[in-house]
């Protein structure tokens, strides 16, 4: 499967926070920053997500803010 | 200024293409990995973004999908 | 690769409408309703997407909004 | 009430899953897929929302991600 | 028609800037800030959206960030 | 630090409603109107967010929706 979404940054899992029905995924990129992911707890389980398993965090262009310092 | 958006990749802009309303701007993480993002054309001069300007890209953790392959 | 999205929709490109950096796609489901996507033009190349080709269109959970009439 | 939102999937509301603060509506579109929705739990009673509820599922343009297999 | 999403504020069309696919639209609130909107051209044409026309700006609560300084 | 998000509205937080992982937060904006977000339990920790703090809300423009009545 080939997607229109430009942005595929490949990491680790580090921790993953669950609630009722949404969950925290912080993720260990390999360029080593961090990027955190809320999603389904159900897409947790559908996925296999557990610490140290390898993912790629995707984001569409269009939700990507810039900022200058 | 502090932030809700834990999301801060740090980069450098890499290219930018301006259409009508729309911009598209490459940023190169200082990991190494890439990501684009969408604003507008009046952001992009806002901001005074030019090739080679230090940027942070923020992204809204319910936005960041995840994928194992 | 399998997805944290579980809204995956699939369709044929009926209609492409290209601007100076985002393209509006518009998508016929198969379930016959019609679902618009507006990517970037590079995007669009890079998938090859013609009218008539067979995609998918995937929308995060968090982004659907619901009404009642 | 007309909005600038052209994707306007009409469908049943098929269960609803409630958490602390937000709830996973899934949707079943009468063209025969299916599509889940995250909302607050306050939307969930403010709409009146329960299971077999006509709804219309309502998505921007600009988050819809295409794929092509 | 009822909607999920609770930000719903009222205004009007100050400016609006079309491109070849995406339009700019600056709405002045109610309350005196204002607000811009990025959508579709053809959803410009189809909402008949001119300067000085009331609208009501609506925004998941998803979307929205908070900051503090 | 300079956003290319231009909406950012100045408020008054009214009410926090946490949950496991997301919470709600309901801003007073200083023109008179409501806006709600939405964000992790760990970011209303980390901007030590309370009841009657001065927040921004920010928006980026790609999700503001129109509507005419």
């Amino acid at each position: 499967m080939e997607l229109s979404v430009r942005n595929q940054l490949t990491g680790t899992v580090e921790s993953i926070k669950e609630g009722g029905v949404m969950a925290e995924v912080v993720v260990k990129l390999d360029g080593g920053q961090e990027i955190v992911s809320v999603i389904t707890v159900s897409s947790v389980q559908r996925l296999g997500l557990v610490v140290g398993k390898k993912v790629t965090a995707l984001v569409k262009s269009t939700e990507v803010v810039l900022a200058t310092s």
